[in-house]
């Protein structure tokens, strides 16, 4: 048996918003459960039920934090016959529903080692209600594991190719006729409207350098007419906002290690209308011949 | 004289909003009288002096938590000559306005057996402003019953029924000819757009069992004609979002005791445009003849 | 040297926004370097690159917060040339980007005294990217200071007189003719709609007593046929929204000191149509002659 000394550390995620009491009541489960952990909300402005947009914002901040429990509910599923999941990766351990929103966590942080189902229910709150289980049975149990309950506790193995995963982004880079080529998604747009790709930084790095111009394309718009940046465009490769002209558009490699098309000062999104999960495309510059 | 030993947490709700450094200001009093006590922040984001969805959060919230001070401030009438108060109620204290805010949250705590009235100026932070009694009045006094002020030294005592309460909200069971019927209205709307209405499981069990069809009705509703669903609708009695299908309404319990309304993973409030206070109704089909 | 024991507080204010996980992930670092200190986040809701916004939210709060460490990021600039500092006011420290965001919040503490720019690398984050300096430089710096990190550690001093400044609002009380009259502009507007000037209480006294009556006129409103009242407009002055009648427009002292222009139970700017940075002017009414 693993020896838990606990975690200092609590962070959560949900699509509960701030409207409501439902985060305050999750945090009595923690407060009561784990008086001296630290709570850190990492969003809880998730768009409800939108569990791809919660995956990303949990992968790309898990790894920033010291290890931890991390609870994360998008949960349209809630009290049907999904299951109730923690998973162990790098030295953290996940809580929560098993639909696909906790996996691109765990593999930043190293891959899932461990799945547990969670059906001990000396661990939940009860009365369990049918549609609050973040209160019920998440909050309580990551509480629980945060302080040092061994994760075997929680209930039995699953094996880690069993849990249900969500589709992964397109992301490749190839040869295109003759003019290198790289074919990706729009991951995720973020609160400036930076459109972060699914492209990482060594994709970027196979196309162009800094200072160079590549071309971004998308055969997924929309209705490109009602927005103000026809596509293709060519835009500058760049290392930060201010390296462009106030308003102009540029490619980055952001805090994440992901591609991002920003506007200095401006919103990308807005310009270019392109939103999660549409297709995108970025290419040399045809040689002239 | 009570024994007091303090409390491990302080809630906190108000109608500041998170725009501005309000609520900052009330946790920095918080942190100065009270540096070892947490806080959960239950909701910033009360409509601008509503005080009756302050009420129902407050309500709903509370007896979630640990025994704590909670801090509660929608108020309109601030820096006239409403009353401030803090209410004692099943070992947890209530510190706010006097004016039906905190009253919800007693009963649902097991009702006020102790009102004050917060007169001592020595436990204020001066100067007291005439507009911000949240960060001069309330978040101070609060805190230093957090860390053990007589709840007898903040001012005297009120007679409990002299305290100003919100109308209660219709609810009732009655026959209506040979139809079981309950009447009762929205009491508020939540994130995702789920329809809380004033009636209780028991009121629902009086009607209704699981897989059972109940009618909705309004005759309440602002302007029939700019909602997708005509009233009444017929709608399934379920435990969960998922026992029907996407996009379809349902009829259930929710985490907090009281029936509503809900469309799975979709907004119910969009497709039948009720509002708090709304009148409804839910009655048998009739039988047919 | 100045003998450093740390701070009990960092606070926290930003245009992260809470969408994404930016503000989590510098809660991580305040975590990882100051596990016992309390962090009170200001507002992340500063608008996309709004300086003056959050120099006017971060001065409003700081000095009613304990001694802290305050870390303030509006960064437009992230990456570029622009300094990093640390700046000592008034047995505070203010940490961010030297871009004028700190500084009217350090001459609130009393002034600076202290300014340092950050160059030294081992108290940061690594690596440290080119567009999320709040996660890898102030956050980690700041957490550092607040235990017990001495100032002169983060770099070498910089010369008060020498950072970036914003233009001082507008603000005079002045004869105009026979008829005594105050200049200034909108300093800000809160979630309420309040409309706050840069105009002190002092300034008031000059013009007027409680009870009084003073014209409010502008001549920069944008489109002045959009709003519903008409300037000039003459508004009772007062202590508080309640002293008069519901939706009236009144003007009082601020909590914070400042005038402004609120209405009781509504909204002022979305009345007056007044917007940060627009010139107001308050007089006397003409007298009869």
């Amino acid at each position: 048996m693993t020896v838990h000394r606990g975690y200092s550390c609590l962070s959560f995620l949900t699509d509960y918003g701030t409207w409501d009491g439902f985060t305050a009541a999750c945090h009595g489960q923690f407060l009561h459960h784990a008086p001296a952990t630290r709570v850190i909300d990492i969003t809880h402005e998730v768009p409800p039920g939108d569990i791809r947009r919660g995956a990303v914002v949990l992968a790309d901040t898990v790894s920033t934090l010291p290890p931890a429990v991390h609870v994360a509910v998008v949960d349209p599923g809630v009290g049907t016959h999904r299951r109730s999941i923690a998973v162990r990766a790098g030295g953290h351990i996940l809580v929560g529903p098993d639909n696909g929103l906790l996996l691109w966590a765990a593999a930043r942080l190293g891959g899932a080692v461990e799945a547990r189902e969670l059906t001990a229910q000396q661990y939940w709150r009860h009365p369990v209600s049918r549609t609050f289980h973040g209160r019920d049975i998440y909050a309580p149990v990551a509480a629980q594991l945060a302080v040092g309950l061994p994760l075997a506790e929680v209930g039995p193995e699953l094996p880690v190719h069993s849990l249900v995963r969500l589709p992964e982004p397109r992301r490749s880079v190839s040869p295109r006729g003759e003019v290198p080529t790289a074919n990706g998604e729009v991951r995720t747009v973020d609160r400036f409207g930076n459109v972060q790709l699914s492209l990482l930084d060594v994709d970027l790095h196979h196309l162009a350098s800094v200072g160079d111009t590549l071309h971004l394309d998308s055969d997924g718009r929309a209705d490109p007419r009602v927005w103000d940046t026809p596509l293709p465009v060519a835009l500058p490769v760049a290392t930060t906002f201010g390296d462009v002209a106030d308003g102009e558009l540029l490619i980055l490699v952001d805090s994440d290690g992901h591609v991002a098309i920003a506007a200095n000062g401006g919103n990308a999104q807005a310009r270019l209308g392109l939103h999660p999960g549409e297709p995108v495309t970025l290419h040399q510059p045809p040689s002239p011949t």
